[in-house]
């Protein structure tokens, strides 16, 4: 018999939240992005949860408008480098934009972090929404969305092929010899290509898992094919099962076009719950959010999505203004979405504002409820796994406490882990080193 | 009466080791250089030893001739942070170049890593002496040694201002009225200079010792001046007493002559002290690290120095060749200094390559003599403190285990931290925040 089918967790770490007014709450620590033993302990929960990783967002860019939690936050690299060497199982994610930084340096510290952690690094790459980025980078502009896109698939080329500069048996360490290293096994990139000249080798060796797992998140068309082309695993959002069930199909379908086994794929929603002993508890802590959100800081946190337009202007219950191509440069698959709604609902300004400030979250409930939404989830064919979220104070807490147990009755979910690697956990294979594998294949011919 | 002077320590961590053949040693695991276990512990001797910081140098380039630690090391900005959460008390100082690097994502790194620690990160800011290093960042060539440091000197320009995005009292968080931040206290830097245009503000605000501490190691004319100018402290590195003196009176006069109280610049000379129960048996220890280097290492170690110039070109046993520039724009100090040596005291290629790479130490002797040593270059001016890097196996263990313990009886170290921030342990001031100074200087006037 084949082993069940068995679902995946992560952990969003998110400060003091990805809202303008969760911080506000008396139950969250109003510094927690940036204090460590916060993170910490999230991680420590996660870990005795047997969450799959722990996912770190970014962005490049803040001004006065920006959620609190942007403003005054950890870097990924360094806060995911910390928790490295306080947790031992699980996998450590973060974001990084491929429109801002070198590919070298972003090789070696993704490398870095794989090593350190014993293969538990993931790389979620992004190409950054932000259009402010490029003032911050010395750039004339942002690049637009398909220059972004084509810069990342290169700057992946580039990365993977730094990651493998050394086979896995390339250091000798012959002490009596004298051999450190054997040369042939030293592989030097030589990438020139259209947007990086790069030479390598790079200075640190693959770790146990061969290379950080890559993360993506695009939703656009083209944000689609990259993720489908090149990534491990996709973190998206969706807001009802059905459409859930479409992204997965048309995710799979995409990687199968590509020549891919659509189970190397997994796809991650990510879900904020609001867990209750009773339905009316959960109710409680969500009204409890919606209440701290003022329409001003709804039309603040909106704006943000369409590169901080103003959307003071406009009267709050008149009917959602008229954008034009506004925020199809930023955040292409969310503007195109709240559009969309707005229109075919009729909804005015104060009705997107606050249902994109705090939406009303699908996963709601009691522990049980909670539960069987994940299993209909995750049997349906709507997910493999789920990005976890605190949308309210404890949030995740709650879900690992009272969830996770429930699931793993239900033999969905790991009651210990499998791997030391995030690979491993994920169920991933360990990508062969290239130039390991063009030898053997030479040798077979 | 005035408390007396105190010495301070740094520990260089550095794999296995900076020469070609310490790795062989039976006493080296061979793996240091990417084993974090190995790291931790060499932490937690010198956290326990009350050092005021532990050291990670870098370098961006490789090739076959580079010598074991360079080719598969930890990334210092990775390793430094992973060191934070299993450390309380001693500084973590990296390696980061000015010359490949974004001003935007540096002043992130090392201001996170600074929060993540608690006020205990410094950065060596250096230029980059590797030719080689362009090719991996895309570039055509590699700026040429005056250009390197005018970058460097804009670069820390911008890097300061960043740090000082965010007042220290600019985060409100009163949960009440609902203001997270003061927006008079957020502060775009708007810097367009001759090599960078950075908009700011910076996404994390300054830790408690205000920002990260400064460190340089150039020695030419242009380097000296530039330390004296922006640094906090200086690693340089010295044969004799006399030299260090005359090093360490440079370096304060120009500091004093650029405005600065030379009591704030702390000059650091790295040693690798060599530790027996007698003075046989630290002779037999320097011994045998001598007798593991063959001169086909001792010749490639030396081509380092010179962008890896292939000394096996000319003959072993006579007089050291004729170089013309070779080197000035690398290492241009440690150049000048081999060559003039070699030509002063007519020494062979030989001779030349095996000093360089296992040079006889100074600081070699029972752990009373080393004491000695080391108290003499601190009372005589030639030193405000030392990096102590192993140049045998264990050689920094040793110091810690038996030389330290002398310092403190005698008065010269501390018996505790004085501070948890590394500013506070090397009785460094923290910085006013710019835009609070200028302030502060409106209301008087």
């Amino acid at each position: 018999m084949s082993r069940r089918r068995q679902l995946k967790l992560g952990a969003m770490l998110h400060g003091v939240g990805s809202s303008t007014s969760l911080w506000r709450h008396p139950d969250v620590p109003s510094d927690a992005s940036v204090n460590f033993e916060v993170y910490k302990r999230w991680v420590e929960q996660a870990e005795a949860g047997k969450f799959d990783l722990a996912f770190i967002a970014d962005g490049l860019y803040i001004n006065e408008k920006s959620i609190p939690h942007f403003l005054n936050r950890f870097e990924p690299i360094t806060i995911l480098s910390a928790l490295a060497s306080v947790s031992k199982h699980i996998g450590l994610v973060g974001t990084l934009s491929t429109s801002y930084s070198e590919p070298f340096t972003v090789a070696r510290q993704f490398g870095s972090l794989d090593v350190i952690s014993g293969g538990r690094a993931g790389w979620n790459v992004v190409t950054s929404p932000l259009e402010g980025s490029a003032l911050n980078y010395g750039k004339k502009e942002h690049p637009d969305h398909a220059k972004r896109y084509r810069i990342a698939t290169e700057y992946l080329e580039v990365t993977r092929g730094l990651w493998d500069s050394w086979e896995d048996d390339a250091f000798v360490r012959d002490k009596a010899s004298g051999v450190f290293f054997d040369p042939a096994k030293m592989h030097a990139l030589d990438h020139e290509g259209e947007f990086f000249s790069v030479k390598g080798p790079l200075n640190i060796a693959r770790s146990k898992q061969g290379r950080p797992v890559i993360f993506q998140a695009g939703a656009s068309e083209v944000g689609r094919n990259y993720a489908a082309k090149e990534a491990d695993a996709i973190f998206t959002g969706h807001e009802t099962v059905e459409e859930a069930i479409a992204f997965y199909q048309d995710v799979k379908r995409r990687a199968a076009g590509f020549g891919r086994n659509p189970d190397e794929i997994l796809i991650f929603p990510g879900i904020g719950p609001v867990i209750g002993s009773t339905e009316e508890e959960a109710e409680r802590k969500y009204q409890e959010v919606v209440d701290l959100v003022s329409p001003e800081n709804a039309l603040l946190y909106l704006g943000r999505f369409f590169e901080h337009h103003d959307f003071s202007q406009y009267e709050l219950d008149a009917p959602f203004p008229e954008l034009g191509d506004l925020g199809r440069n930023s955040f292409q698959s969310s503007t195109d979405r709240i559009k969309a709604q707005a229109k075919e609902k009729g909804l005015t300004l104060r009705q997107v504002a606050l249902s994109v400030a705090t939406p009303r979250p699908t996963f709601i409930g009691t522990p049980e409820q909670v539960a069987d939404r994940v299993q209909e989830w995750f049997e349906a064919g709507a997910a493999d796994g789920f990005m976890v979220g605190s949308s309210v104070p404890r949030g995740l807490e709650d879900f690992i406490a009272h969830v996770v147990p429930i699931l793993q009755e239900r033999g969905l979910f790991r009651t210990e882990y499998e791997s030391d690697t995030l690979r491993g956990n994920l169920g991933l294979a360990i990508p062969v080193n290239r130039y390991a594998e063009a030898k053997r294949t030479a040798e077979r011919v």
